[in-house]
């Protein structure tokens, strides 16, 4: 199964909701399985360093398919992945980043939240992911 | 004056709204005054290859202020800027790219199409800047 | 409110002129609002590897709206953003890149110093802030 | 013989006396003879996109030693070195990029202009090295 954009459109607009709610300014982006870029939307005031994050950690997680944090976990001095980062164009490997699973369990994309604390994309993201 | 998320995402759909008349399946992305990406939809079906033409594109009518048309015709074997594609990290010179630019007359930003023909992203692009 | 060439040219010349006072040699590199380079002048003798320093340090502090020590605070191992020097084309995480701040509030720009120890380099990147 | 800051600051105002002379607003940067930047400006509305080819001009002329527009002859499609703007991470080989020649005929770095028509870049490049 693909992921449309009208998914990607539902999806993001989701994370717009819960960012508004929580007063923070995201950048959100959709990408799809082959993590080619599908939606991307930047709140007004965000972060303009943030965009590059959110497009990363989207393509972190569908490389990988894990949430960027975990592959964080294992890039950490003497991890077993460390410096992992300087792969594939640039990664991102702190939180924000997940994976999106259709019904089926195959993995159908991912997005990549960016704008607040580690903790607060990771929040975004959640959202965003509950509205595939 | 300041491009907002709001217009950006009125700009795309009058472009997806074009395109879909046309048969069209188009890449459309918005950046700001400063080049950065404010918002980018991908049509479904739309060619791969037209993600990072619809961003150049989008890029290089900013940054120079004209359509990404116009710097084409100049960048001929020859011409006056031959080979200015290299600079800036990539540029895109054929047409698809247009300034955004407010009632004051000042350039808040451009809009890049991708997915169709030249003339086909030019008019597509066209639909976008009439709904700014 | 825009960066002027005229007001970067002022604050650089601070800059400047409190390293002469302190006998170090140093890049100062000054960047509007969208990360884009306004001005940048080396002072005889300053450390070629430096002329980067300042220009990335006065981009990280742009795109993050924060002077670039804060973001080097939360980027150390097992910090939340541990690995984020790897985005947006390459950041610089250590002091010395400081936003530069309009009256009404808006961050117009940033400055970036490199030439000294971390210390001295944010000291003259605090000289040059003070001439805005 | 070395160029300092105090000889790059003066070519630099020449050139910015001309450019405001013609209506025009350029970017203006200097390197040494190692191609490495001491100094930079941006005038005023002049293009973003500019600030790029003006860095690249200058690099490129000191690099290989004479105009960029020289270079640009030459790297026509059929010609000798077609294609060269690929090395180097990027030259720019039309008009604008003219070396800076010390009394004893040594080069000691060049200067790179972009902003309006490369007949306007190579005029206001001209000043410039006539200010050395």
């Amino acid at each position: 199964s693909a992921l449309t954009l009208e998914a990607a459109d539902r999806i993001a607009a989701a994370g717009r909701k819960a960012a508004a709610e929580n007063g923070t300014a995201m950048n959100i982006a959709i990408v799809d399985g082959g993590g080619h870029l599908v939606y991307f939307s930047r709140m007004d005031q965000a972060w303009l360093g943030s965009i590059d994050l959110a497009l990363k950690k989207a393509k972190t997680s569908v490389l990988f398919c894990m949430p960027s944090s975990v592959l964080g976990e294992m890039s950490q001095p003497g991890g077993p992945v460390y410096g992992i980062e300087w792969s594939n164009d640039g990664l991102v490997s702190f939180g924000g980043g997940l994976p999106l699973t259709a019904v089926d369990g195959s993995i159908v994309g991912a997005v990549g939240v960016s704008g607040g604390t580690a903790e607060q994309d990771v929040q975004i993201a959640q959202a965003c992911v509950q509205a595939l």
